[in-house]
C-alpha cells in the first residue's frame, strides 16, 4: 500500500484495541499521535504521546475515536486514561476537512457533525469488520464452552440458531473440532448451505424436536427464540450461550427457573482478543481511507 | 414430510435428471406418471409409463417440465424419447388449476401461461437450487482439472475469479485437497470471508500481478475478465477453466493465439452428475410445493 | 455389543472420570457397584452404592481401579471419598479369577499381583486410550492458549515440536482455526505427513530459525528441546505451553530469566474433560473385555 | 540446501517422471545429464543431452535409474527412447564409488551390485516416498469415481478397507468433499484415529453389515477381502475400486458374475500425475543424498 506518509492521524481514548490500532498505523508509516491512552497499554516508540491535545486535534487529517465513541454522550470514552476529553472539544478543535472515524457514534453526535460540516464514519457499520469480528466471537464462545463443561467439544452435539456471520464461523470451528452441529435456520438456501458445509440444517420451527439432544446451544439471533417451550426440552446438562446483541434471544428468567446454565456473552472481540480486534479495526480503517482516495 | 398421497404429478421429457426426479417423487409416495422418457433411462416400477398423454395431462395436479423446457420454442425438450410433444398441447390439456414447474421457460412461454391463467414456476430461479448446483459444478471442474493436467491438485496454485456460489464451494474443495487458493474479488467483505475461509484474497484489479503463479485459473464471473492483458501473463502450462455461463469470461481467441489451454465448462451438473442433479431438483420442487401448501 | 449381563463389575475410587465410567458401564447393562466414590460425584440409580466392601470385592468378576491406582503405594487413590481402602485388602478379598484393571499400577503392585496369581492390566498402556486422550489434551491446550493471550488463534503462528498423537490432533485443530502451523520433526516420512496435512514441516534442528515467528510454541516431546538457545530466539510475547509428561521439554528456569511466559500443562484430560475421559476409559475397558472373550 | 554444485548426476531412461526429475535436479544447480530420454518429453536447457553414454556413466557421481529399473532384467527401462542400454553396461561403466538409485531393482540386480561393490538404493522403499505417493493415488481414485458415476462424491457413502497411507489420504479427501466415509480396520487404535478424523470406524469383520449402504467401495488392502460373501451384499449400483497392489483384494470373477462394476487401479501416481510423481522422487533422492552427506 502506497500512501502519503505525511498524513497525520490522531488515535483517541478507547482500550487495548485502540492502542494496538495506533501501533499498527504507526508501523505502516503514518504520523500517529495517541491521546488519552496512557495507562496500562503498550504504545510503540513511533506513536507520539503526551502532546498538547488542542494542537494534535487541530492538525490531524484523520481522527480515530474509540468504540464506543462515548458512553455518557458528553466525554470521549477513555477507560485507559485519567484525562477527560469532551466530545464537543474534539469537534471544535478539529480541522474543517478532517475525517472522523468512530465506533457506534450516537445519532445526536452524528447530527452535530453534520451541522458542523464534519464527516463522521462509523467503522462498525462496515460489513468487513462485522465479518472479521465473527472470528474472536466464535473463538470466545468456544473458550466459554470449554471452560464451563467437563466434556470435550469433540463428540458433543451443538445446536446453533441462525446462519449469519457468527454462526457460519462458529459452526465451522465446532465441526472441525469433531462436534455434531445442527443449525436452525429459515431460508431454504441457508439450509442448503448448512448441509453443504457439513452441518445438519433444520427449519427453525423444529428446534423443539432436536433440543433434547443438545449439549451446547448457541443462540446468534437477536430475537426471543429460546423461550419456555424450547428451554423446557433441553437436557439439564445443556449449556446455553447467547451470542446475540441486545435484547438477546433467551428467556433468562425461565432458564434460571429450569436450572439451565445460561451465559450471555456480549462484546467478545474486545474482551477475548483486543489485539486481534485492534488489527481488524485497523484493516477496516485502511479500507475506508483507500476508498476515499486518502491513501492509495 | 406429510402430504396428500393422492396428488398426481406428471414428469415430462428431459434427461437422466428428470428420470431420477420421477423415481424420487414416486418413492415419496406420490402418484407419478412419466411421459416422453422411455429411452435409455431407468424408471422404477412405481412410476407409471405408457399412459395416454392427454389423459395424464388433464388429470395431473402438478406438471414438471424439463430443464430447459424447450429448445425450439415449439416442442417440449425430450432427448430421451422418440415422441414429440408440443408445448401448446401441454398448456391446452392441463387442468386450469395445475401447477406447472419448468427449468428456464422462455419469456414467450411465460406470457402464454399468464394469458391462459396457468401458474408456471421456474425452479432454476430458486436460490437453494443454485446453491446445490454449485456442488456438481465444483466437482466437475475438479474432474476436468485432474484429467487435463499431469500434476496433482495438491501443491498446485489455483486462482479463482469471483466469490459467488461456485467459487465458494470450489475453493473449499481445492483448499482441502492441498492447493494454494487465490481468489480475486472486489468487495472488502468478500475479501474478509475469503481469508477467513483459508484462501488468499486479492482485489480483482490485481489478478495480473498473480497470474504468472497460476497452475489453474478458474473463472466464475460472466463478464470479460480474462482478457489479453491477463492471459499474456499466464504460464504456458496454465490451464484455464471457464465456469461462467454465457457470454463466459475468457477471450478464447486470444487464449488460442497465446497457446493457453482453455476449457469452457457449461452445464456441468446435468453432465457429470445427473442423478444428484435430479435429486436437487426434487428437493427444490418439494420446497415449492410445501411453501404453496400443496404438501405439508 | 452382546454380553453376559450377569457380569459383576466393581468400580473403585478415583475422580469424576471413574464416576462417569461407572455410570456408562451400568447404562450398558452390567451389574456395577461403586466403592469409595460418594462425595461430589453423580452416580446414576443403576449404580449400586453403599454395599459392604468385602462383599463387593469378593463377588466381582472385574475390578476397575482408578487412574492412578494409588499415590502412596498403600491405599487406593480415593480423592472423592472419606473412606480409605488398602491396596492389599483389594488383592486379598478379590476372587482368584478376577480381572483387575487399573491406571498406571506401580511395578511393586504388578509384582504382588503376579505373585498372588491375579491378572492386572494397565489400561493406560492401551494405544487406543493414548490416541483418544490426545483429544482433551489438544482442546485443553487450546483453551489455555485462548485464556492467556489477547489475540485470536486465527492468524497466529504456532510452532509444535514432535509429531506424535498430541501433535497430530492439536495441529489439525489449530490449522482449522486459521493458524499458521509449523511442526518440527525429525523423520522424513513425518515431514511428508506434516505437509500433506497442511502444515509446514521443518527439521527439528531448524527450530531456532523459525522461533522468532512463533506466537505460541507447544512442546510435545518429553526431552529437553526448548533450551536457552531456542528460548532466547523467541519473541517476548510468545507463549510456551509444554504438553510433555515429565521431565517436560522446556528449560523453565531459563524461560523465567528471559521473561517468557511458560505453562506446563500436565494431565489435561482428567482436568478439562473428566466426563469425556471417563467415556474413553470405558471404551478401552470394553475393548479389553471383548478381546479376552469376557463380553462378546 | 547447500551442496557441491560440481556433483554430476546421470538420469537414465524412464518416463515423464524421470524427465521432470532431471529438470528439477538441474534447476537445483546440479550438473545433470539425461540418457535415453529423448522422445516426447520436455527437458530444460540446463539438462545435458546427447552426450556419449560411456562418458556420462564413467564420470557421474550419482546415477538415477528409472522406476522400475528394468522390465526384462536385461535392459534399462527406456519407454521414451529408441536407444537400448544394457543394465550390465551401466554397472560396468560406472565409477567404483558411484551411488546408484533405482526404483524396484530386482533381487538379481541387487546381488550383482553387491558383488561388484556398487551401492544400489531402492528409493521406492523410502517411507516418505510411499507417503507422498498416497496423494496422486488418492486423487486418481477420486477422478475414477467421478468419471464412472452419475452422482457427486458429495452425499455419497464410501467404504474403505484398511487404514494405511492411501486410506488416510483418500478418506480425508472424500470426507472434505461431503461424503459419508466408513472405514473398515482391525486395530482398536486405528478405529480410534478413524473416528477422531471424522469417519466412521467399523471392525473389518463387520463390512458385510454395511456393504449394502456403499455407493463406492475402495479397497486398499492387498489380500482377498472383498470375496463373494461381501460382494453379494453390495448394491447393483456400487462401484468397486481396488487400489491394492498385486494380488489385489477383490474377487474380480465373482464381481463380474454379480455384475458389479470393478476397477483395478494400479500405479496411479505415474499415470495421473507424472510431474508430481517426479517431484516426489526428486525430494526423496535429495533426502537420501543429504543423509549420506553427499549434499548438505
Amino acid at each position: 500500500m502506497i500512501h502519503d506518509k505525511t498524513l497525520q492521524i490522531a488515535v483517541i481514548g478507547g482500550d487495548l484495541r485502540q492502542a494496538h490500532l495506533a501501533n499498527l498505523l504507526a508501523r505502516d508509516g503514518f504520523y500517529v499521535s495517541a491521546l488519552c491512552l496512557e495507562q496500562d497499554v503498550y504504545l510503540g516508540d513511533d506513536v507520539k504521546q503526551g502532546e498538547d491535545v488542542q494542537n494534535v486535534l487541530s492538525r490531524s487529517d484523520v481522527i480515530v475515536l474509540p468504540l464506543p465513541v462515548t458512553v455518557d454522550k458528553k466525554n470521549i470514552n477513555t477507560p485507559f486514561s485519567k484525562q477527560k476529553l469532551a466530545v464537543r472539544d474534539v469537534l471544535t478543535y478539529a480541522k474543517k476537512d478532517v475525517l472522523l472515524l468512530g465506533g457506534m457514534p450516537d445519532p445526536e453526535l452524528r447530527t452535530k457533525c453534520e451541522q458542523m460540516g464534519l464527516t463522521m464514519i462509523d467503522y462498525l457499520e462496515r460489513e468487513e469488520l462485522a465479518v472479521l469480528n465473527a472470528i474472536p466471537t466464535a473463538e470466545g464462545a468456544i473458550a466459554i464452552a470449554m471452560g464451563e463443561r467437563a466434556s470435550t467439544i469433540y463428540g458433543s452435539t451443538c445446536i446453533l440458531t441462525g446462519y449469519g456471520r457468527i454462526s457460519k464461523v462458529l459452526s465451522r470451528l465446532l465441526l472441525n473440532m469433531g462436534a455434531r452441529v445442527i443449525i436452525a435456520a429459515r431460508k431454504p438456501s441457508d439450509l442448503a448451505w448448512i448441509r453443504i458445509n457439513g452441518c445438519e440444517g433444520i427449519h427453525i420451527s423444529k428446534i423443539k424436536d432436536y433440543a433434547d439432544q443438545a449439549d451446547i446451544l448457541f443462540n446468534t439471533v437477536p430475537a426471543m427464540i429460546l423461550d419456555e417451550e424450547i428451554l423446557s426440552c433441553l437436557s439439564r446438562d445443556c449449556l446455553v450461550i447467547d451470542l446475540a446483541s441486545k435484547p438477546g434471544g433467551v428467556d433468562f428468567d425461565m432458564a434460571k427457573n429450569l436450572r439451565i446454565k445460561t451465559i450471555w456473552a456480549l462484546s467478545l472481540p474486545g474482551k477475548v482478543a483486543p489485539i486481534s480486534a485492534g488489527a481488524m479495526i485497523k484493516e477496516t480503517i485502511t479500507n475506508i481511507l483507500t476508498e476515499r482516495g486518502i491513501i492509495y
